[in-house]
């Protein structure tokens, strides 16, 4: 329960139970802290009353509504970000998160709203929110699983909105999960060469393990000058803008090649799109909310496979009981996400 | 020579003459007015001195330069509305307007400047500039030929831009030249509707000819609940702005389905991006400058095989002296588009 500004306690809360026949209730083995969960314990985003938080989480259906169909009781499930029935024409078109009759972790839905940080929690829409493992996967995938609720396919997502193809150059803006995970998505693709922009030793690592050629701690005109130098005097094919500031977008933008495309996952916060250069250099901009559950069945055989270890970002794991210490260690930046285990 | 803002005339300049080595000497057959034109014309951009004006023609090469190797002597040339070398990495890249040798007519360029609406000009850069066709055409097929100069082109820019495919559903913001192209342009790739949306009874019309499906007259939030009304209750796939206005823009990215995409060609005035409403949509805007070099020898064919007929943008035909007669009946919108014949 986020009950103010930097005020998070683990609490005891009513069972979750269905309430609506197309409700499924799911313990969860683990969930995480998203940099978007900093918002409201930032306080940037109001905490009007106390509410339970979190929107990343793997687990084991306990309990499923009448007229639930495609995941039962027993499963190990990966639930999306965000909440969808599957079948509207927006979840036919890929866009989940613009689903007509979806919603959000927490947010009330005529039911009791819940939230993924905790031990169980009512599912609603089940059978269009979650995906159900074809088996119970081995314990050490269940971080990479868990990414797939947010970070990997917020990656992916980025990457295809910036067109990313076999051969492409790409630069990544941003080095949390996001954006490392944008180097993962961008290799996977078949990007030739990946700069990912970082400053810290730790998360430079992480992206050269996951695919950056190159690292560059230079900001500004001066990194888009190198971005340049390091692409045929003119920039990359695909820029992934994961973090959503003025100075990112920016460098985003300026790290482009005419006719390039930027794809932007960070949720804006300052900003801008300036026309008048994009027009004159004809670089397109694509993203939004990423429809994550569009793209758990593409990515899924390849964590089961091993093909790829988005889970990898998670570089800190507490107990849910220290959730307190989890929010601490993301918001100084000391951790780049967080995994809690109930 | 336009002199200053509505002091358009016919003059008599120097012959033009091969000044570079990859220069060649068009006698204009056709060209056009731009509504870019209309802009030092109305005086919204400056006039400080008399300059040459037009960019989009037609002709016979007269002479060419030691280095030009690809056009040739009495060739009929079609000249895109920018100059580029087509060698550097932009112009491989397809993005001529780009060009990092390349210029604008009537720009200098270390020769003298020189432009297109006059009885011959010279032409830098003449092996990337201009494309050459096989055969002399048919004296019928000049209007359609001189339509690939720039609005069939900057039609097909934005359809693309927009991801036109075949099966979208489209929208087209505006109705001029450009917008009318765009209709065409859309059909051509397969669209499955295309809304134009028009008020003026010839244009729709044109627009009906061109592909258009269904003509909307409503502007305005009512404009785009009226495209959601025919495309599932969402908005189109793909969306075509060719004004530039914020109006326009406004209209474009209100039109567009969760997921969708706007291609924009409208020269910015006015338009702004507002990315909160993009991020939340996952809507994409794309475009710019088009490339219409790199699409001739795309659209080229089917102009010659009559598959489309972009030519019928022009309604209004004139000798090169009554130029100004041209001008005024385009900024008061009484002509869609003006040929002129020297």
């Amino acid at each position: 329960m986020l009950r103010a500004p930097r005020e998070i306690h683990l609490e005891t809360v009513p069972d979750p139970r269905i309430e609506k026949s197309t409700d499924a209730v799911v313990r969860v083995v683990a969930s995480c802290i998203c940099g978007s969960d900093l918002w409201p314990y930032r306080g940037i985003q109001d905490v009007r009353e106390p509410r339970r938080i979190g929107h990343e989480f793997v687990g084991i259906v306990e309990e499923t509504g009448s007229d639930v169909g495609t995941v039962r009781v027993g499963d190990f499930v990966v639930a999306p970000f965000a909440i969808s029935d599957g079948t509207c024409i927006n979840c036919r078109n890929g866009v989940h998160t613009s689903c007509l009759h979806g919603g959000w972790w927490g947010s009330p839905d005529g039911g009791s709203a819940d939230a993924g940080q905790g031990e169980a929690l009512r599912v609603p829409l089940a059978d269009g929110t979650l995906v159900a493992l074809p088996d119970q996967p081995d314990a050490a995938l269940v971080p990479s699983l868990l990414a797939l609720s947010d970070v990997m396919g917020t990656g992916h997502h980025a990457a295809l909105a910036a067109g990313v193809r076999p051969g492409s150059t790409v630069v990544v803006v941003g080095d949390g999960a996001v954006g490392l995970c944008g180097v993962l998505a961008a290799r996977r693709l078949g990007a030739e060469r990946i700069i990912a922009m970082s400053r810290h030793k730790p998360r430079q690592e992480l992206a050269r393990a996951f695919g950056a050629t190159d690292i560059l701690e230079e900001r500004g005109e001066e990194g888009a000058a190198r971005v340049r130098e390091l692409y045929d005097g003119i920039g990359a094919d695909a820029v992934l803008e994961c973090v959503g500031t003025s100075e990112s977008m920016g460098q985003a933008l300026a790290s482009a090649r005419p006719g390039g495309m930027v794809g932007y996952v960070g949720v804006p916060n300052g900003a801008e799109l300036p026309i008048g250069q994009l027009f004159g250099n004809n670089v397109g901009v694509r993203g939004g909310v990423a429809p994550v559950r569009a793209y758990i069945p593409e990515l899924l055989p390849d964590v089961l496979s091993g093909a790829i270890d988005p889970g990898l970002v998670f570089d800190l794991e507490l107990p849910l009981d220290r959730v307190a210490d989890g929010y601490r260690a993301m918001d100084s930046r000391e951790a780049i996400k967080v995994l809690l285990r109930p």
